[in-house]
């Protein structure tokens, strides 16, 4: 029986792993439950899954439940730590958004928690520091994200080091056949139309510029610890194959599926073994057609400067990480353009003076610091 | 070190792995090699890879090698059996052609020999019988086949009880797209034009005719001990994806590759291991498109017909394979249309009466009359 708390549980990620745990009741109990402020839900979710604990970011909502339910209600950034490193619990699901996720990742591997990852900053801000502590505890962290899920059961009974290359697939998003004159006109509703994933609204618009895929090589680049020169993206329309792995043999091992967050997540749980789920069978005679073509890197930018920023490595992913988020909200407030997302996070990569071996206080500073020098230079050329 | 007996090294399969075996000196060498009449090649073979014996299976051929090589020259069946029983061989390759392939085989099995198996009547026809014997002698039994192999590959490391389905592809064959019209029509010349793979003549056909994907259902069932319901085909006329297996929790894994069997039979060879290759890489950027469409039975009706054949087991489907043997040699030599091959099968396959629980020797039996019964029943419709 896994012992399970889930950080962010009132989120995408976080529901739908709830829905997967509530099918195995043998399998999987909630010893803890985070959430940042949505307390309607968190009790619900209380009330269902009897957690031990549980916390809210927010520190008048983490009172005001307090009053209302038996169990303790801890609050703000420790008050999630602590829910994740409960006794009780053995294995943390991070679905917490943004780069605040990767503290209590850190804190739950030191705690000897198994991970199971869906916070995508965690690895890209800090991923030589948080393998470096998955290893010393001996704790396992497994990726909740089709992509990396794909690969990590591409790698099943494999010998990594036989691994020629991993190619990651890309939905391309909605703007994917768009040429440079379209890439000028594009609207937010437009950007928020993923035409294969439903997801929430920051990581809708990273898969329209291609910045996901690029935090994506990243996180492969750690997960696998695999040189970026040996990680590729392809573009793949209908999200069927999710990712690929190519051995020395010339041999290619790939994992397909409709696109359902359901199984990753479950995965994550249940590996080694595998349970049954009701997710609607791949049938590839009905899909008919698969496609497959090269990422413009030109048109794409955001994916061109993630893998620069990987390579060069250091604090400069976490700069990326943090000028997109900024970026990304003026852009969903409708307050800067498309293209301005892209050229935001050109101009801060450039600012930045890298800190070539940071400590994980030197990222969060960093990554604290961009986004205030972000809203600055956003602020100056929109007003 | 592996050594190695190549059963029919002379024929496609046979210089293919000779090609493998020759890149890795420090893990492979021959031991022996068996053909039919090729003198000339196998005399080139001997100098090259010095196995220890050698049989043929035409006496006089094997006489007139003798006096000119060193080594001892085996002859006839009981010659093929003696080389792939060498006391320094511990693997087989069997790419015996025909039926006659489950004797040598069985033979390995007992002398506890590991087989990486390219002949299909192999499990086609004696398939219980042959994996009780390996189960029985703890040997390893390998398929040289792409989409085996794939499903071998596809398997690595996962528990073969939550297997929810294999999916075996299928080129389509020429014909893929004819109409019941097209294919009264369809000449020697265009069942001999294979889209995807080189491969002898009679194979070439059976893909034309999806019996090739027939007999490999029955392969698979057996090799994976899969009942039929769980085994299903579908056509991928770019054969990329070699084969599929969907797991209960919807995940399908799938092994891909540039079409070149040079993979299949090295991984036979060096599992659990990988070794480079020298094929061309797979780019799907460049193939740009996968296509995927249901098999229609009624115009392959052999395919529905070793899938019969399979579910009814016992000597039905070495009947379906000593029809099909016999059919075929004289579709290739022009003295029976396609047509009658797939008619001809039926027509044996209903006069069969039925031994459920066959020794070896009732199947060779079975093998034998059925051959006969075919030759004639044809020489009486074209007379």
């Amino acid at each position: 029986m896994k012992a399970i708390s889930i950080l962010g549980s009132t989120g995408s990620i976080g529901t739908q792993s709830l829905d997967v745990i509530q099918k195995y009741p043998s399998k999987f109990k909630i010893t803890g439950l985070t959430a940042n402020s949505n307390i309607a839900l968190l009790k619900k979710q209380i009330a269902k899954f009897k957690p031990k604990a549980v916390a809210l970011m927010d520190e008048k909502s983490a009172n005001q439940l307090q009053k209302v339910v038996k169990i303790k209600v801890y609050s703000g950034l420790d008050g999630v730590i602590k829910v994740a490193c409960l006794k009780e619990t053995d294995t943390v699901i991070n679905s917490v958004v943004g780069s605040i996720g990767v503290v209590p990742t850190m804190a739950a591997i030191k705690a000897k928690k198994n991970i199971a990852l869906a916070n995508k900053e965690t690895l890209v801000t800090a991923g030589d520091i948080v393998m470096k502590e998955v290893k010393k505890n001996k704790v396992i962290l497994m990726p909740i994200d089709s992509e990396h899920s794909a690969i990590f059961q591409c790698l099943n009974g494999e010998n990594i080091k036989k691994v020629r290359r991993i190619i990651i697939t890309a939905s391309g998003g909605p703007f994917k056949n768009h040429t440079k004159k379209q890439m000028e006109k594009v609207q937010l509703k437009d950007a928020l139309k993923h035409p294969t994933w439903t997801m929430g609204a920051k990581i809708t618009i990273d898969s329209a510029t291609l910045m996901n895929k690029g935090f994506e090589v990243i996180e492969a680049h750690h997960l696998y610890d695999m040189p970026y020169e040996k990680i590729d993206v392809v573009v793949h329309p209908q999200s069927i194959i999710h990712s690929l792995v190519e051995f020395e043999d010339r041999s290619v091992m790939a994992q397909l599926g409709n696109p359902n967050m359901k199984i990753p997540i479950q995965y994550a749980l249940s590996y080694p073994e595998r349970y049954p789920t009701d997710i609607k069978i791949l049938n590839l005679a009905d899909i008919t057609n698969l496609t497959f073509f090269k990422p413009n890197l030109e048109l794409f930018p955001c994916l061109k400067y993630a893998f620069y920023a990987g390579k060069i490595g250091g604090t400069l992913p976490a700069v990326v990480n943090a000028a997109n988020e900024i970026a990304v909200s003026y852009f969903l407030q409708n307050k800067i353009k498309y293209l301005d997302i892209a050229k935001t996070i050109y101009t801060m990569m450039k600012k930045h003076k890298l800190i070539k071996n940071p400590t994980l206080e030197q990222i969060l500073k960093v990554d604290k610091e961009v986004k205030q020098k972000t809203k600055l230079l956003i602020e100056k050329l929109t007003n």
